[in-house]
């Protein structure tokens, strides 16, 4: 097929036939089989990947396994921070594979494949489109997944949109409908930083806080990391029954959790674990932190409940393997999300976000 | 969450919350836990989809089992036809799930679930994005497969993308590169009417042929059939080893299979089905109708190599079902697609579809 290489300043923009030859097929083709093996002895492994460019993706599963699969699309043009300049096209390949992954992991499964759709403007550089490749590869590696295929392609804009699968012990599976009454709930790690850097930037406040702090903070969105290691620690403990990513806030997790499981929750704000930077964040834009901890954000951090007498033992197993694990509060009969805080009981402040 | 309805002329415009209350759930919330069965034993049931709104769609599978998995993005302002009006939003929808499921049929797997991504201009009317889904919903309803979950939320411009999933015995999954010398190559229906209505209108020559025609070549893009039956006995024939859809025309199928299967393909043109409205259209474009029946379309038929010894049971049992398959030339030893018209043997007709 033809092929359309424009030379201008060392910049390269090719056709479509072109760019999977030359430029996808390095960057997926040499991974090589990959296993996995669930607790219960069910086993799969990915057969057709990228490099058979074949009409479909396959894992080959045997055994009783649950397979689970979403999809996130994010927004291309929209994307704000990249816009800005903030986010490289790497960075936001490896937001598109982390973010699938995300849910994934809160199902309490291990990521097995994943597929990404990346359309493009028909002038984007090459180097701007490998870059976006080996972000979405780089961020499947970090937690031993594959990109094993998708459809590229041109469009008016940059549009990215993906879809992972997981297997997960059919028992084991943790959904956002299984919490109940007189359970912990905890959280995987400090929320509100990327929601806290996304602020100083529309707020033009960013040179408020000191550099590293901004760039700390920017690294919620430029290395989102799926909280995989977690949720197979979650599944695997017999008193985990619910699990929900924070994608959508701290505060929008709890409340989906609690409309979904038909249950209401407490959470002691004095045990909300509260970033240094997210502090600085606040300060500087003159907002209470905790707004910063349950509103809008996109942590991609994971929210269970946890059955009391298993609590001590999962804690245990993720301290062991370095992971950390905040108890938050308790779930009771009723509904809603509130907070208590010196023995006050108040709504959980925070804005949810917003689908827009 | 917060409703915003506009009232103007009786046009319903929601957010998104609103929507998936409103449209989504009520359209796919009543389908029940579908069931799959293999040859092998294995089996496979959905437990997770739209209707209890998890992060991930899941899907629960025993004994051996082959998972494939597609994505396939469709384009969304650009749909040249759909702005034209000449698709609705209800087949746009319906092409969505077809165009991916299409690739799972031409992996011999069962359909077992659709994820969908849909995201939709802020003022897109209720009525329209709800013809959208039940679009989806009925596609895949033709095929028993389910829309099990998907992306749905704001874009510039309507953007339409899906990943398809299915199941197929692990020995039984038909590959691109599966051909050899000495198969049979057949075609489960007749090509190019979906490329005739697409160049009739681009040459602005729709009143060149008859209404009645013109509608017949359009339900090629308004009512995508993709070969599930056909992809489930290829897979259970011994002899079927390799296979394709056509959806980016026939010419460039048979070449992809040359390619990947590294094996010439010898068509008989005289075996190529050709329908009457495909003639008629070529005569109104005055062009060689081989050109459509080869060239860039979107059939999703599929195309299949076969064992010599195995190609009249398959026949005798697609027959048997109502389902045709032409045989329509071989394969060789060698590399190309070549066609063979009273006796002389060229170049095949047609321009293969292009990614732009």
């Amino acid at each position: 097929m033809g092929e359309e290489i424009m030379k201008n300043r060392n910049l390269h923009f090719t056709d479509e036939p072109t760019k999977i030859k030359e430029l996808v097929m390095p960057i997926f083709a040499s991974e090589s089989v990959l296993r996995f093996e669930l607790n219960n002895g069910a086993s799969g492994r990915v057969m057709i990947g990228v490099a058979e460019q074949d009409d479909c993706a396959a894992f080959e599963v045997s055994g009783g396994a649950m397979i689970v699969a979403g999809s996130d699309y994010i927004r291309g043009a929209k994307f704000r921070l990249y816009e800005a300049g903030l986010l490289t096209a790497y960075d936001i390949g490896w937001y598109l594979a982390g973010a699938n992954i995300s849910d994934i992991a809160a199902m309490g499964a291990v990521p097995i494949g994943m597929l990404s759709v990346v359309r493009y403007p028909k002038d984007i550089e090459d180097e701007e489109f490998g870059e976006i490749l080996r972000g979405i590869r780089d961020s499947c590696a970090a937690v031993d997944c594959l990109n094993v295929g998708g459809d590229i392609g041109t469009a008016d804009e940059l549009i990215l949109s993906g879809s992972a699968f997981g297997m997960v012990e059919p028992e084991a599976m943790l959904l956002r409908s299984g919490a109940h009454a007189g359970q912990v709930i905890c959280v995987t790690g400090a929320t509100g930083g990327a929601g806290a850097a996304m602020k100083l930037v529309a707020a033009g406040a960013r040179d408020r806080v000191a550099p590293e702090v901004f760039e700390r903070l920017l690294a919620g969105w430029r290395r989102v990391s799926p909280r995989v290691a977690h949720g197979r620690l979650l599944a695997a403990a017999r008193g985990a029954t619910a699990c929900i990513d924070t994608s959508d806030g701290l505060k929008a997790a709890l409340e989906t959790l609690a409309v979904q499981s038909q249950v209401g929750m407490v959470v002691d704000l004095e045990s909300v674990p509260l970033a240094e930077d997210v502090r600085a964040a606040a300060e500087a834009l003159e907002i209470d932190p905790w707004e910063l901890v349950f509103g809008d954000s996109v942590d991609f951090e994971l929210v269970a409940t946890v059955e009391p007498d298993s609590f001590s033992g999962l804690l245990r197993r993720c301290t062991a393997q370095g992971l950390p694990l905040w108890p938050i509060g308790h779930t009771e009969d009723g509904d809603g999300v509130d907070v208590v805080s010196g023995g006050e009981r108040s709504a959980t402040p925070g804005e949810s976000w917003r689908h827009r």
